[in-house]
């Protein structure tokens, strides 16, 4: 069905959206940049440049050392409670730690090592995982003593992979089933109640990597009784550029897990520096080195907001964005050469829009360079169109839209080289 | 021999002091706190605070995504190249990623699975390392294919490790030595250059914790042909609480080593997101994770004062400030029962001076509550009393000393509990 693709129709939208209010609630000195690179990099919640100042000036140059009675050394479990909230799990299942790769690293490692996954050689993941979890899944088999494999089921479009193709890679070998939630580039979006039942039917352990989903939908984590997970930060929730991550580790099986890379943060009595190691009773002995406190620190502002706004109407707004921009796509893009790379099914899609152009890249810079509009490109042909539901605007959408139909009609991406450079 | 006792002899000292001027550059709110925990955490560079405004509201909060091809991206790099200059090592053999023990793990992982250290089964190390280096370590060789094994080389008074103990420790069984440079507990430095002679003559590989002694001293590092380093960046460099710390890998074992922990900004093309890990060249192989940006970026200002101040003269005005308070320790402190828990002789100590008491816990928490002086308690019975010739004053630590008999001679501290909690 088509849509309106005038600007007045993007403007009712925004008219009747809920909440429209949070975008005031972020850092926005440039109201002519039309930022679609959320699900990249969220935005600076106004509330965490307070927050810098006062743990820089104040809990590091004032308080100095005393800071770690006075709550960073809790911070870790603190921020873990409340991203809690954004899965569906218990307060105590979460905790900040590390890198998001080396989250991964962990559990995985901690996995195949349990008794957990005995007899069992096999992990499954699929061609639409982040590159990086690949690399972590490969290492952490690598160091297993078994002769462990990676299965990586493939994606027939690029946009989505087969439920059936799924559930036939997972069975008896399999000791750990590994997929991200939402797909980097696709978006697309695993049923993470259906997956998980299926990879516990064949007694399987499942994580899931929730970096592309958290913070713009509700996560069933706890409902679908996952056993492991990890999500970065600085996406959706806003937590500030290479901020740290979370794992999660299901309550009943956090003691029967080993942390390998063990250090003085998850040992019992921290403070005692014993020269045993003795691991902290349940998720705690999942940390490691003393984490980045600054970066930790910023990441609160931000789930503030998202469990200010609600997750089930932070996804109803996604999910319309969503949806209108494939409208866009569909009246204006298609007839450009633009294929869609995102499932049409929103139940499928997560909070971006792929649409695939063989220039994107040259493209993508046009629209930066000459429009103020920021997306970004993924190889070969993939242009990213993310909603932010906290900030992201229906008129942004349509204007990045428009933006892209005049950079292609009007060949304005001839003049931008095709080789890649730097983080592009 | 007895030195002068009386304050003015201290004002006299800081008059003398080349360094006094480098006071005026730290965020020093509280003029009347005596902070003798520079060794635990750094004080807060005045230019710090500029750049954590900068890194929060210019480059995340306007900049946004293009924050990594501004610069975010090389940060790991740039920063590394200039703790280099502290370590005589070359700019492309130092690299900021991850926590201390992350790092460390990694290292130690790559240099047991690497053709280096084939047929050999022991790591050496001793009792005064950080405790969660021996977590680490034995973390790493549960990881190790063989049948590894750690030494721990024991120390006779908790002050020291005997060269000959150590040196009998090493041989053609012994994969890695790895040390800390200095002790967190008693300050002890070992001798970078001997050690490491001695490791390399029994075709050990060997790797330093710098974290201790780096930024208060000239670290030989690279005259000694040292194989691997880490070290913290938020003691002597003032990078801030958690800092991410540093690697180094000596240039022709670069890429004789693979990361253990594959993640995405290793890989020779990061933003290709290639589902094939291919190691990027040199050093660079040993990021994983996207690191935390806010951070990181923290670090350099702290390591410029240091490049300013220049290494030599850190580390005479250190020796002369760790002589001074023996000297008081033995003039005020030893006929009230304090011991000392460093060496005496300054090639052999570090950057603080540790006194012993029984009641010392007690003791540090009224030296902080009654008389605004910090330290810090280390079990059993160790008060540690940070030096960091930026800004420590001789007044300052003459203060300390005063106040410590102070609190012992008037049993200040017996209203105090002697049970720990929380970080002390």
């Amino acid at each position: 069905m088509a849509i309106p693709t005038d600007l007045e129709h993007a403007r009712t939208l925004d008219g009747r959206d809920e909440l429209a209010a949070f975008r005031a609630r972020f850092v926005i000195d440039d109201p002519a940049l039309i930022y679609l690179d959320g699900n990249s990099l969220g935005r600076l919640p106004i509330a965490a440049a307070a927050r810098a100042e006062q743990a820089v000036r104040e809990e590091w140059g004032s308080r100095l050392i005393r800071g770690w009675n006075d709550g960073w050394i809790g911070l870790p479990e603190r921020l873990g409670a409340k991203i809690a909230l954004l899965l569906g799990a218990a307060a105590d299942e979460v905790l900040v730690a590390d890198s998001t790769s080396v989250c991964l690293f962990k559990l995985v490692t901690a996995a195949l090592r349990s008794g957990l996954a005995a007899g069992r050689t096999r992990v499954v993941t699929d061609a639409l995982n982040f590159p990086s979890d690949l690399y972590v899944l490969r290492s952490a088999l690598a160091l297993a003593d078994d002769n462990h494999e990676l299965e990586v089921v493939p994606s027939a479009d690029g946009i989505g992979v087969s439920p059936t193709a799924l559930a036939a890679a997972i069975d008896r070998r399999t000791a750990l089933v590994a997929l991200s939630h939402s797909s980097f580039k696709s978006a697309w979006l695993h049923d993470v109640g259906a997956v998980t039942a299926h990879a516990h039917e064949a007694g399987a352990l499942m994580l899931w990597d929730l970096s592309h989903s958290v913070g713009a939908m509700p996560v069933p984590l706890g409902e679908a009784n996952a056993d492991l997970a990890v999500g970065c930060t600085y996406k959706y929730l806003n937590g500030g550029p290479g901020a740290p991550a979370f794992l999660y580790v299901r309550r009943d099986l956090q003691e029967r897990l080993d942390n390998p890379v063990a250090g003085w943060l998850g040992h019992e009595d921290p403070f005692a520096f014993a020269a045993e190691y003795r691991p902290a009773a349940a998720l705690r002995r999942f940390l490691t080195g003393t984490p980045p406190v600054l970066s930790l620190a910023l990441i609160e502002p931000g789930v503030d907001l998202l469990l200010e706004a609600g997750l089930a109407r932070l996804r109803a707004k996604s999910v319309a964005q969503t949806e209108y921009l494939i409208g866009l796509w569909e009246a204006l893009l298609e007839p450009l050469g633009f294929r869609l790379g995102s499932a049409r099914d929103p139940e499928r899609r997560g909070s971006h829009v792929a649409v695939l152009h063989p220039e994107g890249l040259r493209i993508s810079r046009a629209l930066a360079e000459r429009k103020n509009v920021i997306t970004d490109f993924r190889l070969p042909d993939s242009i990213r169109l993310g909603v932010c539901p906290l900030y992201t605007t229906f008129a942004e959408l349509h204007a990045g839209v428009m933006a892209l139909r005049d950079v292609v009609e009007r060949g304005l991406y001839q003049a931008y080289p095709a080789e890649r450079t730097g983080a592009t």
